[in-house]
């Protein structure tokens, strides 16, 4: 699979394995698109990657008020 | 690909598409196993899905505190 990617952001790390993968949320660009908002793990080079969920800035407000009103346990 | 999965909970959509396809935040159980918080799309019979992200409690905690510290635009 060739394709180009280009992370414009991170945000931040959800958390790292024990191989020193990150699930990280960030804004990424595919083969030169408009960036879109992310959810992926990425190796510490940040090479390689899982598959992932990508978000349109409402989808990630919808997200940020579902988790505000939950009770996360 | 043969699997059980049960929707333990469904807390809220983050988007809908023009086939009816919803983003969800939902808490699930694979084959039996202990739920996960989980997001990807689902159809509106909810049978069938796309590939997604499956999150730990502490990975969406993160998550959330790392929305709420972004500007999202």
């Amino acid at each position: 699979m060739a394709f180009k990617f280009e992370v414009v952001t991170k945000f931040g790390e959800l958390s790292e394995n024990a191989k020193g993968w990150k699930k990280e949320l960030t804004l990424v660009s595919w083969n030169e698109r408009d960036p879109k908002y992310d959810i992926r793990e990425w190796d510490p080079a940040h090479e390689k990657m899982t598959k992932g969920v990508t978000f349109t800035a409402e989808e990630l407000i919808q997200l940020r008020d579902i988790l505000n009103e939950m009770e996360i346990e």
